[in-house]
């Protein structure tokens, strides 16, 4: 249900996060992420507009978090790029009702819930569970990892 | 985060369970839903291929539940035209990972959430709720309220 922009974004946050204090060019967040490039540019500058990642030219430069990750959350960054909607009026489109008929209220109720879900994990949490594995499900071996994808395109 | 197709056969089928036993033409449930004609037909198919609704023609005829109202959840219907999904395999496509990595495992989470949260509601539940108010933020004068809706397009 989530978009392919608010995934790809949860994937380049969980990378930045996963070295935070390192600066990565765009290039290797797309090589871990296995995002292309183009549509990785378009994610990077949305998260950048919200203030959530940086960018810095230069030698040592490239996209760093803004803060750190046990401060930003899941939700923060799919409602930077593609929110979850809340149901706020009759999608019908009838003026005569102010407040949601039982099915928009449903919706709405589980809206919300998933809202809950992914204002409870941080990307703190995402980078430094199970056991010391990636976010990304990555290989030990990123490189090889990359390859392999880069063949499937 | 629904796409329009779920959208649209959860109103379908709240119009129908709004009048159980009274089985409705398509230009009726067209009427009162606001879906458009071809778009309704669609999902009418659809609905019909999981079993969820039936059709009879001739004079009396038109659409149906197929079970009664209080058996069908909001997860059957949307499951039956665009099922939420499970994420059970890494979204990369890293082979040699066979469990999730902590991000599509949260995003996992937080799809069950809301599959559970579907999974309660049924459609009685929506059309005998809240006072007596139809399941569609329909007008008490629907006649008026699909010339409202009408005019719109």
């Amino acid at each position: 249900m989530l978009s392919q922009t608010a995934e790809y974004a949860l994937r380049a946050v969980s990378c930045l996060a996963a070295e935070a204090g390192t600066p990565l060019s765009a290039d290797r967040i797309a090589e871990r992420t296995a995002i292309p490039r183009r549509y990785l540019t378009r994610v990077l500058q949305a998260l950048r507009e919200h203030r959530l990642v940086g960018s810095r030219s230069g030698p040592g430069g490239g996209y760093e978090l803004l803060e750190p990750p046990g401060l930003t959350t899941i939700l923060d960054v799919v409602d930077a790029v593609a929110p979850i909607p809340r149901i706020e009026r009759c999608p019908l489109g009838i003026e005569s009702h102010r407040s949601l008929c039982p099915l928009h209220s449903a919706i709405d109720v589980a809206y919300e819930k998933i809202r809950s879900a992914f204002a409870e994990v941080t990307l703190a949490q995402l980078v430094g569970s199970k056991g010391g594995r990636g976010p990304l499900c990555e290989e030990r071996t990123p490189r090889t990892a990359g390859a392999r994808l880069r063949k499937r395109k």
